[in-house]
């Protein structure tokens, strides 16, 4: 049992939530909501809160790629948002920091939430990057929910973070997958949705006078611990595949020393880790070129 | 019992067989298997065959994506082939008909493979265009030993085929998923590179003098109807995504008046035909550019 906090648990309102789809222009759930609550922004909308939906990266959407310069899901550095760099999605970084944020500012909203898919098998995956007292009964809340979610804390600052939903006081970003980039799961979409319409709840309850928060539960949380590339040759051409004892498990314990890779000439590569390894992005089509063939982490259970 | 005939028994030789892969620049595993094989070409070489291997499109495998001006399996028309059209892939269909064809002549190899991958969940797929007694032989060889196979039979002329196996006097295309298009999933790697190997083995023993044909066995084959696009908006937009029921169902019957869609509003979208049809590709990510949401197919039983 980890306890995974740093902060007090002190109740402050969370009354501004920015909801972003289409950052990745091919991951089409968030998107398609986006557009949806854009057209009818009476669906997401809740006593006490002020709902704002934007399109992360409309260019991108428009030709169902991921980025058509850079991807803009790691152009929100303190360098990019203080002017450097001139791609269209770094342009359109500082713009959604004008819009949304600015990150930092009393302006910011209280929470700002991404919508993501991926292709790996990662089921419904809520990413958190702090530990703060609403975090963690959001969160809760999520898991209580939709059973299946998975939890994933990747610590970053928020000040120095590449990440859009740094633009927020508090940030979350959604995964659902596995789903082929530029297509839809209707089944993961609809789970994606009610999951968005759980936060919203959650978030009016919370600032409603004597809110009570539910009792303490046991979580699983898998904390990164560093990303893991495919094995190359001289060339440095990826020259194997995800094991498939590895591939489309997500989350499951990996052992120290188990098959990692298979390579295209049928030879087996041993996972050099000496613990227990939970991965997950595990062939995420987007990350070849980022050199990741999964995320390792750790997995620990809480009581939050 | 449907005849789905339509040559001799005559028994003639199949002396050239070319291997492509990479057509499609984001789809893995042929383009691996095609480079470990010109690495290593003692891998395909068997007695009294001339094996050839091809990467289709070697610009659009460098950059991972399907292709970069145009959908090269879709260049192998007579016009094109005339020198209509200058886009990459255009001038690469000629390219390639000088190198494996040219289609039509006596300098075509007797068989032409064409490696594919695809997003939608349809097992080990053999398509082919003809029923001449030499392919209905093999496509029975691979049944028998990749029982999961499914035959998918899609008449065109090889004349006028846009398709780039037309290039062979016999064609074939092996067609793996679901694998996410520019990434690779081991297990479907492996068994594609099995049924290559099959197919090369069976085209061997095929040649030898005395070559006893194996019994005729029942065999279920899909037969092209036609593509259906999925519902749209006034602007032409996808308005709708596939019915859950069906996502992923490949190869199952699909009875007149199932749930066919699912609108992003959560009305459901019923199937329109009278009567049962087997859909494939059902969600193919390259097909939403295509107008294409899903193939729809006839089941049939057939002697070969």
């Amino acid at each position: 049992m980890s306890a995974l906090t740093n902060e007090s648990e002190e109740h402050l309102p969370v009354r501004t939530v920015a909801i972003v789809g289409g950052t990745h222009g091919n991951e089409r759930s968030g998107a398609e909501l986006v557009r949806l609550w854009t057209e009818r922004p009476e669906l997401v909308r809740r006593p006490g809160l002020e709902v704002s939906c934007f399109m992360g990266n409309p260019a991108a959407v428009e030709a169902n790629r991921r980025y058509l310069e850079r991807d803009l899901n790691r152009c929100f550095s303190p360098d990019v948002l203080a002017g450097k760099g001139d791609s269209l999605e770094e342009r359109r970084a500082r713009e959604l920091n004008e819009l949304i944020g600015p990150r930092g500012s009393d302006k910011a909203p209280d929470l700002c939430l991404d919508l993501h898919n991926t292709s790996s098998n990662m089921g419904l995956t809520v990413i958190f990057n702090y530990l703060d007292h609403f975090t963690r009964k959001l969160v809760a809340h999520l898991a209580a929910n939709e059973p299946k979610a998975r939890l994933y804390y990747q610590p970053v600052d928020n000040s120095t973070s590449e990440f859009l939903p740094s633009l927020g006081k508090h940030d979350l970003t959604i995964e659902a997958g596995p789903q082929h980039h530029g297509t839809l799961c209707a089944d993961l979409h609809v789970r994606m949705e009610a999951m968005v319409h759980e936060m919203l709840d959650f978030c009016a309850a919370w600032n409603r006078p004597g809110f009570v928060e539910p009792p303490k539960r046991e979580l699983e949380i898998f904390t990164d611990l560093k990303n893991i590339d495919y094995p190359r040759d001289e060339q440095g051409r990826v020259s194997a595949m995800i094991h498939p004892g590895v591939d489309g498990m997500d989350y499951c314990e990996l052992p120290a020393g188990a098959p990692l890779f298979l390579t295209f000439d049928g030879k087996i590569v041993w996972n050099p880790e000496t613990e227990s390894v939970w991965p997950l992005f595990v062939n995420e089509q987007a990350y070849y070129e980022k050199g990741v063939a999964m995320t390792l982490t750790k997995k620990s259970v809480v009581e939050w």
